[in-house]
Parts: structure tokens; sequence; C-alpha cells
């Protein structure tokens, strides 16, 4: 059993998310997609609640029929603990998908495979912190 | 399109959890299932992380074949906030499922339909506290 | 019984917030005003604290002869759960005053009258972030 | 000019508080009535929202005729900031009325004059844990 | 270089604490005094603020002559987070002292080395709760 | 017995803030350095965790001689409450060292003694918002 994490805050989920996601799901056998800054919307950077994000992915995720889950992850506010945050608030998993360049440094400090790819590059963050939550 | 809500903290899933579930399918298009108290843990009446009980829960509601989102929801401290929460962070849903007293009130303050059964009563929550969170 | 919810973060209170609740006292019987963002102060955008714009709203109140209720409201942080933080920090209330675009969306999606004007134009909250505590 | 701050939960407000608060009114010039645990609602201890306090507190002082303001506070979780946290949600006091043991230590050690009486016993808060916001 | 950390609220610090302390200095090289429920005061389980702890335990442990730190560490609220929290506040260390039961069980799920003995059994933490915090 | 605090966020400690400990040594018995913003780690403008400054500055202090406390101090997002915050969390003492202008006034209404210099201004904190968790 192979799990992929794949993190982003999907606001909104395009089709940028999608390319990644069919990749991913070529590569697991089950995909976690974790929706960061959970707790924010009806802002310009962040329009959609948790629900409705939950709603358009799960939706679209679909079409790759592979087993997954799709996780809300509220911001905890604090670099340090973010990644024992996210393992809390979802299935173990053994990589992760991102092209952040903080999540992949708090990933790699705790021995977390990272797998990162030109395809995953037009999914970026642009616009936003430099806040794990960012992801 | 019907959707109903089943609140829990599911510590863990259980058999009277299993019942009320495949109840539910029959009533309704698809489920989602709202694990309170997410951020809880090793505590001896929260032993798991909301990622091992979202793995407990998914595994378990395969079996009814209907489309379901399994859902973490973190406490959050307010009794007259929580109902907001909840919407915030799942899909929207018509119905809810429960037989905690407070959940009932606070979900019938929000007018939100609440539907209770006796089968539910062996669901029920002992030794905990009377908080919206327990539901 | 008409009662009306003027929000802000009187920072300070000048003349294009009591000029608005004169206008007010003339369409409702009893005003209440929120007072926004109460936790901050010592702040260049946020000098008081909210005890001391309490006393600057209430002393320039009483000039309208209405009963009122003057009511720090501190951020909650989360725009899909302000509605519910302020209702359950004020008393009831049938119309809110406001010309914030992202309150008149959060108190639209609530199903709350909200009643803006030209004159409260000159009120409004420039170099703000957009956010509902800003209101 | 002198103020007095009148501290507790109201929950409800009794014939207690208003006796009380009947002789706060002889002796100072404004009344400060600060509701304590004001995020609390929807509890056995805590059944009303803030809100609906003001509203009750609001009604019952008009009685006396005096300036007064009716100021929910939030918990703030910490016992050593707790007066600071009072002092910046409320405008400026001379003196505190409470029977609260620990209020009356906090209060103290901030060199603000606290008055007890006996009237006030038959006001105090039983069943409460022995934390400033039970106040 | 061996660095020890050595947990607890030390509300106060006793001689049972000293002995367990005198013990740990002739096995590292180093000693990291974490002091526990840090913004905990004037509670009758937790009397001192983390300033007054700080100075009976830098105090007393000048007597055994080892390079010290002693950190105050605020509560998390969340066990799944707390080992990564204190990692977070102090220095690197090899191995942690304790008998707690749950916080044993944290650092072990964190492969952390921990040390207890009959010794530290006197230092228990009677009369707390089942949390993290209350190591 | 003269006790100084000295605060900074020391990301990371430089010949700046030891030159500034050079002198305060020399003017009291022992010196507290309260670390700001310990929970932030992973950021440019706040690289390290509290524990990693905690090392670089207790490593540092050594070098002159005189008894220390070096405590990290998490930020309480309220200005109001920052001074009692950090009394809460340090031992007592009777001067504060730093040129941070909001710092200064916090204190100041605080009663506390500060110091400044023309030393001090070697050490500014360019490029942060005017928090006193900048401090």
């Amino acid at each position: 059993m192979h799990r992929g994490l794949y993190l982003g805050r999907f606001q909104p989920y395009h089709l940028g998310h999608h390319q990644v996601l069919k990749k991913i799901a070529k590569e697991v056998d089950e995909i976690i997609v974790g929706i960061g800054s959970a707790q924010k919307s009806h802002e310009i950077e962040n329009p959609f609640t948790a629900g409705e994000r939950v709603l358009m992915v799960s939706s679209a995720i679909e079409e790759f029929d592979i087993k997954h889950y799709v996780i809300p992850i509220e911001d905890i506010q604090r670099n340090s603990l973010w990644v024992s945050h996210v393992k809390s608030m979802v299935p173990p998993f053994e990589i992760a998908y991102t092209n952040n360049p903080l999540v992949i440094e708090l990933l790699g400090e705790a021995r977390i495979e990272v797998k990162q790819s030109p395809l995953f590059k037009r999914n970026n963050y642009s616009g936003t912190e430099n806040k794990a939550q960012d992801a």
C-alpha cells in the first residue's frame, strides 16, 4: 500500500491541480488531498470555504477511480509544528507532492519523502506569503 | 440530491456507528461524516488522531457503496459559533443525524433539520461533558 | 421595537461616525454600536483600546437621547463565523448599517438586512485589509 | 468623577445582582458592568449569550438612573493577564466590586481598590472553578 | 556533548525535583529544565507564574555546577503536537527524564530516549489530568 | 540585587546584540534575555526556532560571567496585555533595555524604567511591523 499526500489551498481547484492529481494517481494506491488554510474564506485570495473546496476536489478526483481522502487542514500558525499537525489530521502517507519551498523544507526536516516536478510548477503559489499554510 | 451529515467523535468507530451509517445510507444520496474534536488524541477518552479516525470511518463506509465525505472538525470552543464552523468545513447538507441534546439544540436554532432515532441511542456519548464538540 | 446595529472600529470616533449615528437614531428605537477589532490597541491604525473607544462613543451618543448599547467585539479570525460571533455578543437586531463590502456580503449570506447610504461613504475604512473585523 | 466596575457572569442576572448594583449606584458616579465569560453560552452553567446578558443587565440597570456601560468580556485563559485584559476592554475605573477571592487577589496585585460586603456574599458564584473568568 | 531534558510544572520546585536533578547532573553534560504549563498561575494547582518558577529552579540548580537552561513551555493543547512544540522551544537534547506515562508515550512515538527511575516516582504529578502539559 | 531585561528576537544573535549585552552586564547584577516571537521559525525574517536562539544567546552570554536567564517569550497578539505577559514569563526585573518605540511606550505605561542608548540604535528592528512582539 502506497499512500500519497497532495497539499494545496485549492482557491479554487483548477486544471493545474487536476493534471497533478492525474499524475499522482498513477504513482500511488491511495491519494490524500490536504486542503490548507481550511479556516479561510470570503477573502480575495481565499474565496471558498473548506466545505466548498472539499466538494470541488471530491467531484474532480472521482474521474481517476482511486481511493481518496479529502481533508481540510486548518492553519496552526507555527511552522515548527505544521508537519505534526498535518500528520495528525490525515491517514498515514509515504510520500508528499508539493513544489512549495517551505513545505519541502519542513517535510524534509521530518524525513518525509517529497516529490516535485516541472508539471507542478504551473501549480505554484503566487502571491502568497512564505507560510506553510499557504502550501 | 439529498446530503446528510452524521456527527461523532468516533473514539473509536464501533458497531453502533456502523448501524447508524447503514440506516442513513438508505435515506440520503450522499453522506458526510464529521469527525468531532479532531485535534484531540492520546487521551483516554480520545485515543486516536483525526487521521486514524478518518481511516477507520472511510474503510467501514465503503461497504455501503454511497458517495461520502469524511471530514475532521476541530473544536471551536464556542457553542454559539459551532454550527457556522461545521457548515464552513463540510459540503452543504440538508439533514443532520445525532442524538446529542446540545447539538440538536444548536442545529435547531440554526433551523437545520435533525433526525434522531432509538437506534442512535445505542450510539450515545457517555462520560463526556455537555459540549457541542463532544457530539 | 426596532433595533439597529452600527459596526466600526472607531479608531478614533469622528464626525463622520457621528453623522451616521444621528441618521440611524431617527430610523430605529435602539442603537447597538459594535466596536470591532476590540483587542487591538497601541498600533498606528488602531491606537485606542476598546475601553477608550467605548468611552468616546458612549459620550457622543448621549446627544441623540436614544437607548443604546456600546459593545466591544474581538476579532474571530474566521470570516465564515463572524456573523454568528457578532450575534452572540450583542442584543438581537433587525438591521445593520455598514458600507464595508465584506460585511455586507457576510450579513447578506446570513439574511440580515443591511442599509448603506451615500452619507456612510464618507465613513469608510480606507487603508485596512479586506477583513470582516475591519468593518 | 468616580467610576466603579462590577464583575459577574450574570447567568442569569438575578435579584442578588440587582441589590448589589443598587448599592453601588449610591457610591459612584458611573457604573461599568463587566459580563465575564462572554464567549460562553448554551451550557448548563452558562445558558445565555453575552448579547442576551447585555440585554438583561441593561434593562435592569435603567431603574437606577445612573450613567452605565455594560461590556462583555471574553475569557483570556491566563490569570496573570486577566486584569490587563479587563482594563483594556472597559473605560477607566477607580474601584471594583466583587467577592470572588481570585479576582480580589488579582486586582490587589494590580493595586486596584476592591470593595466587598456581606451583601455581595449572597451573590456568589457557587459551583464554578477557581478561575478569574468565573468572577 | 550529551544534553538531557527534565520536564515538570514545578508548582512549586521541591526536594523531589532537586534529587532528580542531582542524579541527572551526573549523567549528562548539560541540563535543560522545561517548565510546563508556563501560562498558568494563581490557581490552587498552579500558584506560581513561569517567571517565579524560573527563579526557583535556576537558584536551586546552581548547586550542581552544570551548564543549564531553564525554559518556560506554554501548553499547546494538542497532544499530537506537543513533542514538536517542546523541541522548538529548547536546545537539542538526546535524552528526556520523566515518569509521566503520557509524556513517555509521546516521546517514544517521536523516537526520543526516555529515562525513568524509582527515584522519579516520588516526584510524580498526582491530582492532575492526563495531559502532556501536566508532565 | 538589580536585574535587567533585554528584549529581542535574535534572528540571529549578532555582534550588535553582543555589544549591548556587554554594556548591560556592567550595569546590573543579573541579566534576563527575553527571546521574542518565540513561536516563529522557518521564515525569512525569523529563521531560527526559540530553542536554537536560546542556544546562541546562552553560549554568547557566558563570556560576561554574569548570572543570566534566557527565556523564550511567545507572542500574545494583544499590545495591551504584552507587558503583563512578559512579566509573567520572566523573573522580576527593575529595568528594561530596548530602543523599540512601541515597547518603550508599553513599558512606560506600566511604569517600568526603560534605558535606551545610541549604541542600541545599531541594534534596531528594521523591516518589522509595529508590534510589541517584534521587540
